[in-house]
């Protein structure tokens, strides 16, 4: 099979892009996203048919947040859309006359840092994805582990603090909840609140009250060395690290990488990721390590996921 | 390949049995388990010279507790018995003279529950074993998942309480601290100190004191009403489901299935751990739930497995 | 000293009362809380006019959520109404020409309960309201403990849970998260969304949503013998009763009372706090048992003891 | 009364010191600690005798580790050396002919720092004594709060972690397991066994394995800068200033006075502490903050409070 599409459906961003054997994207486009579910279904199909106009292409995949059935076809449930048991599969099929498969964009996400970024030469790869939330997705010799029902990888949603903070999901203290990018800023303006001598760079970059800090705050006084950003990101590392060292426990994969926005940041937080792996490692002293890598696709890791997993049928 | 043979080393007995494709066990024999490192090895070929004299079998499969490599031959780390990357393969082998594959031993459980037991008809179902400790193992596809480095599938040390209770591989807050045997104990024996009055039943099967409570205590106690006795297996329950609506998250099989000493008491115990499970499962309302089932192969399972995981080669 | 007037300022109501003193309330009224921090303090003035007109009155004690500096003269911080060190004492004094005093409201329900209550005959008494959130006070040697600023007995904000539930204070884990009516009803609609099966009852009584559970559903359903009713009171125990056990051991009271509109239920919810109080409490095998007493003014403890401590000067 | 004798009764040794009204030790005398319950009182006589034959001394105070009833008369309970009920007020009169008053160790040092040492002009005091556990005590309006039935201030088993770390009181998560010399060597072995590259220095200081690592090695490689020591007592530091925190909405005090062995090391360990009880302190913008203060006689510090406290009478 030569080209096929991916989109990525994003809180505010439809992106589409045709995609080759390579990973390469030879065209892309972006409307925003509707409000209505039905809305983003034909903004979807506008999108696959606005790329595909000068190009071959064979089939459309699509990356969406929430739960996908294993036949992916169905979202279960999205979190953002109001999406529930949607059949968007046959929907799109049928505005776009391609074959389309539904993926988790998590999952897509995983798969295309594994085909073509930094999971490239390993058969047993975790990715995780510290965005807004925290995504997941695994790659098992070299196949995508979707789950008997379609839904495994939801990494977020792990108990890591029992009785812990509340979440979006209505359970309590979920992964996400401590490692993410909303962590992030939640750590930061409660220290800068309680200790604003020890914040004054980072108050600084904002309006100078701990309530309008943002993330991008953050990354630029930790750069300056401002102690309260450096100490926020080594909060998020803990967390993060140590919810690796349980995922080693679990799936014992060679590779891990470590995507999102967070991630941008790049040895900032993945140095003290990997120092708190090791610290909560569990056997580390008998085992071989995974390694700890920086996902390489940034923001496209999606789409290119989505084109490639379309591409194998 | 015709009839295989499991050995299941545990810290007081090695049994070994001859194993049909079936997985019926024809021929057994049990010696104590020797203290010396070398000893066991010398053991487990005496046991399988001795169940194979009237029989002609072709291969030879060892449960261990520990971490086996990927290569199912050297043991990394066996907890128990002092082997710290002991080529177990290649010594049984020559004493032997038969082909010989190592595994974990929860592994090995698993197997023989997904072949022969209560996983029969599922391809994807993740093992807990509640023994003393907490066990597991992963079947994804129809095949054991074994980790790129052969030490997946280790659940009883994944973090569940942050600085939690101290557990014998150093880390804190370890999940088998929680949902175990032990665990168990130790929920009786602090719930009994501190109320003893709605100990009666239980303080009355021991001598009294809540320091000589033990699991068969417990169990008794609780078929008889106990409020003590009972409150502590759903403790246990409490854990056990709440950890297996994370596994869910990360794998998402077809169903789980409870082994291990504390399965034993059957739905005394599994229907508190469903109920757990339906409470913490994330997103419960929006997937279809996995089955929560009862091993069927009690303290058999990990030779059954071991043996025929021999015979798959 | 005669006859004083008591004021307690409510979120929605503030109520004035004439106590004599043997701490009978003679006389009282009610008015709305109007918006404005300003015209808080007109209506305290108002209604304590209003009230005094047909009695001889010598003093005020106003009773105010929040923090109350040691000169019980200003509100530093007031969760609810926006003051921020605000002169209360003084301003309240000019518009009713009497000696006012202004307690945390916390505190003055505790020292009602101490004088008038549940907690006569002791001299040692630690007081929790459990009411939308967790207050609380304390009594040593016949004393109320203010603290050197004037903010000891905060109890709901003492951190039960690192990393725990976000709490309005801007901290994490506090207890009023995991013991008071709020936490409640967060229990019983986990519950009931998890496990409706079990919540018939319960859900019967709203509309049939977890969303629409209130305290007073819970209430009547678990008198009912629904199991998720009875379940989430169990769990606010569990908290409530851990919590006690702390403070025995900080404070190591005669006796403590459990007051606030959860504590209406009696037994109910009296009955597993003490169970969880025996079963946490450190050491119990070598000391005496501090009671574990139902407070006895209901929501008349404030004005009451806001009025005898006026009295006191 | 002038002169009056204290007498400390530690794992080892047992102190005996003459002080006089300013607390000055005018003369003091050492004694190993017996192995038996009675040989510890005999040798509490004998160095009672010892150290009084030159002075003339009016009374006795004892401080011992446990509880102490509130008559300042029997210990109810001592973890150490085997008293229950022991009667050690009358037994030691019996024996050396003074009047004798028995306290908690912990109390009676909180009263040396209060009367003596860094709690000197502040009326309202919170002692911690971060030794090998962690022990406290409360100073308000001038008086020792020793509670209702003598086993008041009893820090040290608060629960800061639910479900945590196993505690030789038999409960789970109490403060002492995470905040006190024993935990500070817990962190550096842990993490110098998971992360031996970060503790070179430190593992330098003992045989070069963590089994080894001591406190003195600790505060040695943290004044050396390794980051595994440095760390260690940051996390010593973040449990300690969050109970503080605690502490704070508790009680009020004017001021918090750490002392103990972990102390010793001044501002390397109390400027974390005072960070993290700011970082938790509840409602810190609003209200004054008490001082964190180390302590200023050392180990002198419960011989010379229970000289005092038996001075008062």
């Amino acid at each position: 099979m030569g080209l096929t599409i991916g989109v990525d459906i994003g809180g505010t961003k439809i992106a589409a892009g045709v995609v080759d054997e390579e990973g390469t994207i030879l065209d892309t486009c972006k409307v925003p996203t509707p409000p209505t579910p039905e809305g983003v279904i034909d903004a979807i199909a506008d999108a696959v048919r606005t790329v595909s106009t000068d190009h071959q292409v064979e089939a459309v995949g699509i990356g969406a947040a929430g739960y996908v059935d294993n036949k992916r076809a169905t979202v279960l449930f999205a979190p953002n859309i109001n999406w529930r048991h949607e059949t968007l599969k046959d929907k799109v099929e049928q505005r776009v006359g391609l074959p389309v498969v539904v993926e988790n964009d998590a999952n897509a996400a995983a798969w295309g840092e594994y085909r073509f970024g930094a999971g490239q030469g390993h058969d047993d790869v975790v990715c995780i994805t510290l965005g807004t939330g925290l995504g997941g997705g695994i790659i098992i010799g070299g196949r995508l582990h979707r789950g008997r029902f379609g839904v495994a990888g939801e990494f977020g949603h792990i108990r890591v603090v029992p009785d812990g903070l509340l979440c979006g999901c209505g359970s309590q203290g979920c992964w996400e909840q401590y490692a993410s990018g909303r962590a992030l800023v939640r750590y930061a303006r409660q220290r800068a609140a309680a200790t604003p001598d020890a914040a004054k760079i980072l108050l600084g970059l904002g309006d100078g009250t701990p309530e309008t800090i943002e993330g991008k705050h953050i990354s630029e006084a930790a750069r300056q060395g401002d102690p309260v950003a450096v100490d926020s990101f080594r909060e998020l590392a803990r967390w993060a690290g140590a919810g690796l060292a349980d995922l080693a426990s679990l799936f014992d994969p060679s590779a891990f990488i470590v995507g999102g926005g967070v991630s941008d940041e790049g040895d900032l937080v993945l140095d003290p990721i990997r120092k708190s792996f090791r610290r909560w490692l569990v056997g580390g002293r008998w085992r071989p390590h995974a390694q700890v890598l920086a996902a390489q696709l940034g923001g496209k890791a999606g789409l290119v996921g989505a084109a490639d997993l379309a591409r194998q049928g």
